[in-house]
């Protein structure tokens, strides 16, 4: 059945609702309002000749439906709306708070954010608003019942999109009015000040509090602020973000309690302000942007670890991904353009690894606005371009993927840990060096992985780990109480786990943990360590296997585990950096500095090794592989990364090109096949 | 006759203006007010023994004249004059506008400029005051009045020297006084703010306005801010300060009208906040301020350019040099003082290219203040020192180069068309690539060109272009709608086009054009580009003539155009990265790329050869060579920047040696010879 | 005796206090409020085991002793007190006014220092006090009246430590009542405000001043104001926080005329915002805080000059070290640990240069607030780690050194001069060269020397040379009038003088001398310098005497020197680099550039040669020697800072190891050896 199954938090059991497209949905933002009227219906048959399923409409519209206070004119959106339902395209419409009408924020100056140094935000951008400002949540709110009033039972109507990626332009505010609402959010957390002072460790630098009513938001400069005042503040922005997230979504289920509710995420390089497992609680399926690096010579694993994280969060079910590029963003610098092929390759991975839709900012180029040179599926030179043409030839393929809408990824049988609050702890206090990143040891070990054709799956830390043939701990920096024995009972019953450097340091207030490191994961790894050695920025070591490394070393006491590789030059030879303790009828392996890719190769290779973990399918190196399955039917997807043709084992036909397999595919440099297999 | 016309817009007709020297006028600011009265005697009989002629005075006198509100004190002042006149030394008398006194400050803190943050501007610097300040306004005009009512007809007045270098410190300021006078200037230009709203594009991000009042100036990050508001922000404070000036000038003016008034500009390598097109039409002569970087290779290259740069505001007539250094400045952290026989050369290379005074800043090294290690024609070492003896060597140099006062160089015929519109949109929003620079490939090319001996006139775009063999829109990002037909003409009429990479790309109101880049320019050039490939900071190709080549690349369709060479290495291989196209009796090429200095001057090399344009003489390698004509006579610049000796074909006696020459001239290394040619 | 003399300068005469310890005392910042009290015996038997004499107590401990306004607790403090007294501890006891209570900052916000663009400091930090507050001041006082009265008497008691890094965070403020205060200042140093217009040179730029009550603190941007203004600034600055610490220890002297009192300098390699000459003469023992930087390969250097310069302050006499770390800090980004042996060779060579203490930030490492990464003397791992078992191990080796607790370092025959005041000029006001840092060459030349085992005090130019044979005047930028004379007659008398570049170039209003630079030394050297010739970044020349150099080259005219050097390469070839003058029976040389290595080696070779000043003893290379002396012994410092063995001729029996020598002692690598000599 073209549905699927909703496990948002505020619904009292799990609701099937309609899927929004036959098949794979495909579009992308849709901004009419930038264009005169006269050019809609051509927009309307370019998105039938591309094959063009779904639009998400009204994102900045606020302003031009409430075009003074309670004063509306909704004729135009009425308009766009039958336009497209006339054409066949359904519509994810969104509640328009991403963009505060400018009479609102000049009448209403204190919704705006303020930074750590007290300067509220200026007009002139998007989400200038602070999610405690009760003055923005009533006229919020109201804007959103408006809507859905309106176009609740509009036949164009598929889903909600509600604002804008919260947490943004507005992912912190240092107001009053978020002070207010951080004490509360923390006298709630912690009951009792002295709870707090206790949990926060206040006596350092006399920060002693006697009231709740004395905590301020972390402002001014972050270096001297309590680590745990940090951390808490980055939780209460988050939960601030999605407490304004809820109260849009509540008047939406309100009234159209049939129609699917969803916000788009940003799970990208780059952590944002928002915990995304908690986000994904709360929406009926989880939408996320996504867009690469183009200086990273490696985004094509960023992109496979984001989307195999956003899968993470919903158990596995399908998700979708709601914004990527067609070609250049505008945003970094230098933008670089896609290679031929590569926004294919970009779309396809995200399917392959779960996603439901390939939607992208934007159906035609602005040519005013900040996002001017913001590529589209539209470029400024219109249809007759390679970006159209690719644009078609993708509608196309989703057109034939079709029935691998619904199918669930595999489950993998190796699970890596990855969590916001690691993220956030990093960012929250000084450590032993900057060159410690959260998100770096998790994509590459996943790189490492998936590069050998192995399935992974990311999870939060709390996730179950039953199942899984090994566990992956890369840099989790902070983790609760539970996480050592929980870890420790997979083991046992056979499971193989890797932990790497900098994990278990911190416990959930982020407080280091005592003993010696790595704090939650001593016993666990069978060392202690009494030191760090942070290497500088231009100084690595060789091991006495080989691999070269940096970043990182430490003192490691491999008193209850075997030494796999020690440290062989410098001042720190001998030390062990890889060391593996045998635990019940498993193991756990600790990798204590960052080895070049050839180490981290090896080290996965030895976790599969000992995990007994089979790649997805046997493939040259090179071609991603992962497969989408459903109760009688699996789809292998085929990536080739490369500039060379590669070769899978797998049997079945290619939906992409209709061509049929015995044993052997063959997969043309930079292209795509997706195998529905034989049985 | 000693005089020159001014075309000024303030004067009903050009009009005839004593010039203010015999000859070159020669000499510097002139700040006697740091210096103990005693030592003023010494000073003008030094100014004598080094050939001064002319000094600007009472720059930053305001608070030593008005000693407290309405309060005055002329006296130190009368004797400078006295004693300047009584030597022979004529003055460019400042209105004293660049420093208001403290007193000024304190009482009225709202006329300093505010930054974009909000923080005014605090006390302790210069020029600290918002063009749109109405009390800052009133307290100006009335010390102007007071001083042009003093000095007015004082034998040794010889100018009005209006502020000085307004728009640097003050070049943008974000104060509510400054958002209404914005908003006046907005309703002027659109008259309707539903124009605006078009013209802006302002539906994107819902920045729709149903009210000018509702628009601010860009305050805070200006990365959201829509491009056509910071645009006309930047274009609203070059006429702001415009503005200012005027209403000092039109003071000046009433009072003495047979006085010339200026004001000093900065064109130099860093474009500043105001459009010199524009003030161009507003002073009696312009006045330029000119520094080199020490650290760039090519600083004579710029100078070259930006001297050609300030001729092409007047049309081609003299100009002067208002300050400009004899050694090391003090704001460039490593400040490098000039090499032997420099300043002689950059002070003759703007004499070379039309100046009619060779000014510096300043006669005497400051001991006390912000620029106490800026150099000056006195150092601290006092007159036994190196430069002073090179300041009294340029001195009789220039006494001896008297004839050429008044001359014109001779109108080139290549012309380069450089607006400061293209500067400020480049500046406004974010572009594909932070590595295109709006002055980049302009000096690039006049280089390019002036090294192979070629005549080269900088002109705005909306300049004549009869007359000319060539032209060069070297990446001109914005043009208006009338230049292409402009360029297409003078192509078909057998003129030859050079259009460098993104050129045309958006309209007045900073809008992208549609349909194909090079948007404007698309048809002229007869290719058709419907994606950029900006190339990364590290990242070069080969093209498949052997040039390399960075920074940019285009997917250029070149239906209609010759390609004269294509990208050979690299994903891109086989694109198009130079073209020409046949246009009626002329030519226009495309260079959709950055080629090294190889390739540049092959490109040049094509454009002279085609258009038929000759050297201004037949040179060595290395060295500068332009002409200056007055009716009956010539003379022929010719700067030797290389370290060896270096020959030109010409004839006549130069004018710095007194020997004569016939047929060849030989020029030694480092030196200048102005060659009074034989006719 | 086991006492000291203090020369404190509201002491009417110098005073004797008993020493803090037995011997050398050994410890650290304690801060047990931050742990259970039920840890606390197991904290004072930890210091018994491992040797600790002292604890630094109650240093951010306000909030909770005085828990709202005027409300005390005093008990745990009391009951710590107490069980270090019966452990054997000394305590220095803190005034906690390094942290102002919560209450006491949201009570008064307008305590908090403001910065240069009007932002209040935020709380969540420390030192967020205005030296300038008279609110502050109020509370301050009467805390440590508080304090003061209630643990006077208490035996454990040893020494008042007063606040704690005063000037730190709170460098700067810029309040509108530090406003008040600095013109209080200004008019008490200049009397008349014409005095400071002729002083500052306020003529430029028109900064006239016609009252007192227009001056204001350096608000905005520091570059365009005059650079006299932000001398006496910085100037001001040191003397507000002077006059916070002096009311602070104006109560406890009056309440415990019996006790010493110090407070933690923090003479490191990046000067800070206070005058450590001034502050040194208020103190009766001077104690400082000393951080090496890990990306330094020189860092050991930098310590001997911080801590030659420490010495100097007082004149020879004895010091304490209150602060260094066992091992990482947590705020250089990547914060290297100290290799093996280092923690010990730093601590001992602290000693060596006068130190009577080596104490540590902190006893033991916080889990929790901004430094919860920094090291301390029991690591996160706990007692088992290497860091406590080198502490144990510095503790018994401090044990053994106990007689030389009392001792003087032996008067060299090297002085070095360095003084705050240029540090402040240099930073104040724009100079030729970023690149010339005012402790780069003093360090350099103190590095050259001590690396041939040469003695050198490092002294405030105030300071009697009589007894030098040698002086060193590196890169001293301002002098005042008297200084050049001074060193003529040093010079003249037989001594020997050696001054680099960019030496006395201002007077004490940070004004440039003119005539020819080095202004102040012009005479003294025979030398004239008309310009100055900063390199560039990349930019290196050879001299004739094979040394390369780089920074810096002048145009000196060696009109009264001998040459000794000249530049060989590039544009300035032939211009002398390095010359000698003799002056009556002694001479002055000076170095115009900045050598490598070899060459400022072989500058102090010569300086050295002539002046006939031999090393401490006779070392290998790498070996740091030092000897400190008493009445009737004399103990040699030798600390082998290769992997090498080293030797060194001398005789008598090692401390440390209690091994006996003659003649030739060995030191293994990374050892120290402490030689009680024969005599």
């Amino acid at each position: 059945m073209n549905d699927f199954i909703s496990h948002a938090a505020d619904l009292p059991a799990p609701t099937r609702f309609p899927w929004i497209a036959e098949g794979i949905a495909f579009g992308g933002d849709y901004n009419p309002e930038q264009w005169p009227e006269e050019l809609w219906p051509e927009d309307i048959a370019l998105m039938q000749r591309a094959g063009v399923t779904s639009v998400s409409l009204g994102i900045f519209s606020w302003g031009m439906l409430e075009v003074a206070d309670d004063v509306w004119e909704w004729g135009w959106l009425d308009r766009i709306m039958d336009l497209l339902h006339a054409g066949g395209i359904g519509v994810n419409l969104a509640t328009p708070t991403a963009a505060p009408p400018i009479w609102l924020l000049q009448s209403h100056p204190e919704i705006a954010t303020v930074d750590a140094d007290g300067h509220r935000t200026a007009q002139g951008g998007r989400l200038a608003w602070s999610p405690s400002s009760a003055v923005f949540r009533r006229y919020a709110v109201r804007v959103v019942r408006a809507v859905a009033e309106r176009y609740g039972t509009h036949p164009a109507l598929r889903m909600w999109h509600v604002s804008n990626e919260i947490g943004n332009e507005n992912g912190r505010c240092f107001s009053e009015e978020t002070g207010a609402a951080f004490r509360v959010w923390l006298a709630a957390r912690f009951g009792d000040v002295e709870q707090l002072n206790a949990a926060w460790g206040t006596a350092f630098w006399g920060h002693h509090y006697t009231s709740f009513d004395q905590i301020e938001p972390p402002r001014g400069a972050r270096t001297g602020h309590n680590p745990a005042l940090l951390l808490d503040f980055e939780r209460f922005t988050s939960d601030a973000l999605i407490g304004h997230y809820r109260a849009e979504r509540d008047v939406l289920r309100e009234i159209t309690p049939d129609v699917p509710i969803t916000t788009n995420f940003m799970v990208m390089n780059t952590p944002g302000a928002t915990d995304h497992e908690v986000w994904a609680r709360e929406v009926d399926i989880v939408a996320n942007d996504h867009y690469t690096i183009g200086a990273d010579p490696h985004r094509h694993s960023e992109l496979a670890f984001s989307a195999d994280r956003v899968r993470g969060l919903v158990d596995g079910r399908p998700w979708m991904l709601m914004e990527h590029s067609t070609a250049a963003v505008n945003w970094q610098g230098v933008n670089r353009a896609k290679s031929a092929g590569e926004m294919a390759r970009d779309s396809l991975a995200h399917v392959a690894r779960g996603s439901d839709g390939v939607l992208f900012f934007q159906w035609r180029a602005s040519t005013a606005g900040a996002e001017q040179f913001h590529s589209a599926m539209i470029p400024h030179a219109g249809v007759d371009s390679q970006i159209f043409r690719d644009v078609e030839q993708l509608g196309a393929t989703l057109t034939a993927l079709a029935p691998v809408r619904g199918s669930r990824v595999e489950k993998a049988r190796v699970a890596l840990l990855f969590d916001h609050d690691t993220v956030a702890a990093l960012r929250s206090g000084r450590k032993p060096s900057t060159r410690v990143d959260p998100i770096d040891m998790p994509i590459a070990i996943h790189r490492a992985l998936t590069q050998r054709g192995i399935a992974v799956d990311v999870l939060p830390s709390s996730a179950d780990l039953d199942g899984y043939a090994a566990v992956v701990v890369p840099t989790l920096y902070l983790v609760d109480d539970a996480l050592p024995a929980r870890v420790e009972r997979f083991a046992a019953a056979g499971g193989h786990v890797l932990v790497t450097y900098f994990s278990g340091i911190a416990d959930v207030n982020n407080r280091v943990r005592t003993g010696g490191y790595p704090g939650a994961f001593r016993d666990l790894l069978g060392v202690r360590v009494d030191e760090f050695f942070p290497l500088m920025a231009d100084e690595s070591v060789e091991l006495d296997n080989g691999w070269t490394a940096d970043v990182w070393l430490e003192n490691v006491d491999a008193h209850d585990a075997e030494v796999l590789a020690r440290v062989a030059t410098g001042e720190r030879a001998g030390v062990p950096a890889y060391t593996r303790r045998t635990v019940g009828a498993g193991s756990a392996a600790y990798l204590a500095t960052r080895p070049d890719e050839a180490g981290l190769d090896a080290v996965v290779g030895d976790l599969v090794d000992i995990a007994g973990v089979q790649p997805v399918a046997v493939v040259d190196a090179g071609l991603e592989v992962t497969r989408r399955t459903a109760d009688d039917r699996s789809y292998l997807f085929l990536i080739n990364q490369t500039g060379h043709e590669r070769r899978a084992e797998a049997s079945g036909r290619d939906l992409v090109s209709g061509e049929s397999y015995e044993g052997s595919v063959r997969v043309a440099p930079g292209a795509v096949v997706v195998i529905e297999e034989s049985r």
